[in-house]
């Protein structure tokens, strides 16, 4: 079985996230969502709401399974047999840190890194800038699922 | 009218920036420099004193403008009535961010922004490392305006 | 009058060109589109196609004005009285090279140069994409204007 | 069966597209490797040539397959129930352009580009600097396969 | 006589940073590594450990020193009669930020900065990347040298 | 003796190339400006032109020494005893091509590279935009050396 994880810290998902791991899904016979755990850095939504609306907007996906993860990604992926780490790349500067990550991930366990193109319509989006405008109301229901966009309006209500 | 804002921190203002702001004031019937108010960022000048600094440095640029601003800069250009942002790029990896935002607010408001080439003898520049150098005593007479110069002798001394 | 020209070969202009060329419309008083004469490099329109392609797409743009230069593209600003260059960026590489041609064209003769982002959609757009896909019948009817499209489908048929 | 395509040159094969090939070739049920056919431009190694040196480097692979390809590779995939183009990325700056390329494949078929990032070992190189440092007569032999390095040798003698 | 710095927090030292001190011992009459001495920023190791750290796994190189520095670097580099930074540059993204530094500091008092590449095996290691992995129970002994490596076990027992 | 090369075209000569061999002149012990000959290449200006132009600039530099070469850069190095290559480095997209090179020079006989940040006024600085400008009757005077500025009068008069 091909199995492929799409690891990140989703708070929250965006649209920009979901394509990836909709796009990922074609390729791979199960493709895990991971969410970090980072005991340092508190985010706007807690792990369990990140996961909470994973679950929801990947739930047409029968192939994808939302998890998430604290330590080492490449540990994660051995003990869970993943081969693949797929990641959406917009702008070149992302790839040139992410090439480093991934050399050291394939350098570590033989884990490979596959970079995938996000599209272009979603190349500018990111999850800090979602949050930084929503939380100055801007509107953001073109940028992220509608279920997250709720949750957002809850959030900054 | 033509009218343009130039977005930043300003703190302080350093002949990379007036640079920037002059040739901008050409291209435009009004130019505004408007500095950001981040409350959770404390800087070295009070936002008063940039303000104040700012409109010392740019007294000679009648079609200048100095302004603050918080929130959404895009919300900012919508309620001044003010169709761009003129930004100075120093750097290619300036660029990268920039473009994202650039795409991101245009997304928002149709607010367009436009990138203006610092001059290749202020490419090195930037507030922070002003800042640095001047803490360490060292000279940056010639790398701000007299009077931020001055400024900055005061805080450090 | 606020005057800027949007140069560029045009060979041919394709939906990326046309969206820098509305939004440069509205940020000046004046745009004029100029196709460079190569003299050695013959592209796959003749210039004289260019430009009536591009008569014909910006027809409905009341200050846009379609023209063609030869030698440097700063002695043309200087005779026509045209104080920015307009140019479209997309990615970050092409963001280096004319970073470097700005400067000199502003140390040149001081005209300025304005870098505006593409939107993302056209992001991946160039001529000599189009042209390479259309050689080869792919469907690039999306990727340019409606006129442009017949043309481009005479001259490979 | 999930199908993964290694175009590229191949003129002639060094060791930093054997590396490519078989980390793909561990990810995916087949890979393809694809050699381009440009009739306007000669290389050193004929089609026939690099199509054989490819087959005798990745004899030991058996789901590889080595076949060569004309026009838009985006068509080879659709006609070959390709749905992934594999691709290795050295450098930042082959991304830039990559990116471009696998957006505008992207939206022409729905063919997917899986960008792997080579192996830090091999990020220096490439056929062009491999054929200029052995018509030199410098020793090439620890960055192309053996059975590449005789027919190189015997090109240069 | 030649005498180049190589400044860094060598927090700690990686097989990345002790290639670039043996390349850069060769190429100059004395080296010597610096380590900033940060007070605002409390590393892994306290400075008094990276120096021993550093002068352990430099011990076979006679014409190196060790030391710290506080301030800048440039004060420290006119004091020591230093003419040269020496740094390795691993990948493009280091490269910018490092030519902003380096244009900085020639302008300050005419100290110039060589870049060196790093090795292509060592082009994603960098010190922060080790601690994490050693933090998470990975394997780093391939990436420091042997003296590091027991230190880090000990750190993270 | 330390001893470095500044390779390149030099066709011809620009006040950027001056400073970077000034300012190597002031680290090495002898450096060498070499003239690359490329067969396949007609320049501008013929290689004994080249060659006299750099030495007529370089005159006041005693330990600069002007000479060409041809094949392998780090076969020249070999057979003079040059241990450094000194490369000015301008922007970003400049760094990434040349670290491959550098790379692949220190693979290939344990040459080194130091790449020396040019000085920011000649950042946008190139022979082949210098050529095409005063190609077009512009004005290089402030661009490169009076010697050369007098040649490409004589050039395109």
């Amino acid at each position: 079985m091909r199995r492929a994880v799409c690891p990140g810290s989703y708070d929250p998902a965006t649209n920009g996230h979901l394509d990836v791991i909709e796009r990922a899904s074609a390729l791979f016979d199960e493709v895990v969502v991971a969410v970090l755990v980072n005991q340092n850095k508190k985010g706007l939504f807690a792990i369990e709401e990140r996961l909470d609306l994973l679950r929801e907007i990947t739930s047409e996906l029968p192939n994808v399974r939302v998890d998430s993860w604290q330590g080492l990604l490449v540990d994660y992926c051995v003990q869970n047999d993943i081969a693949s780490i797929a990641k959406g790349v917009r702008v070149v500067s992302d790839f040139d840190y992410e090439l480093q990550m991934a050399q050291m991930n394939r350098r570590l366990t033989g884990v490979e890194t596959l970079f995938m193109p996000t599209s272009p319509e979603y190349s500018f989006l990111s999850s800090s800038l979602v949050k930084e405008v929503a939380a100055h109301g801007g509107d953001v229901s073109h940028l992220v699922p509608e279920t997250v966009h709720k949750r957002l309006l809850q959030k900054f209500a």
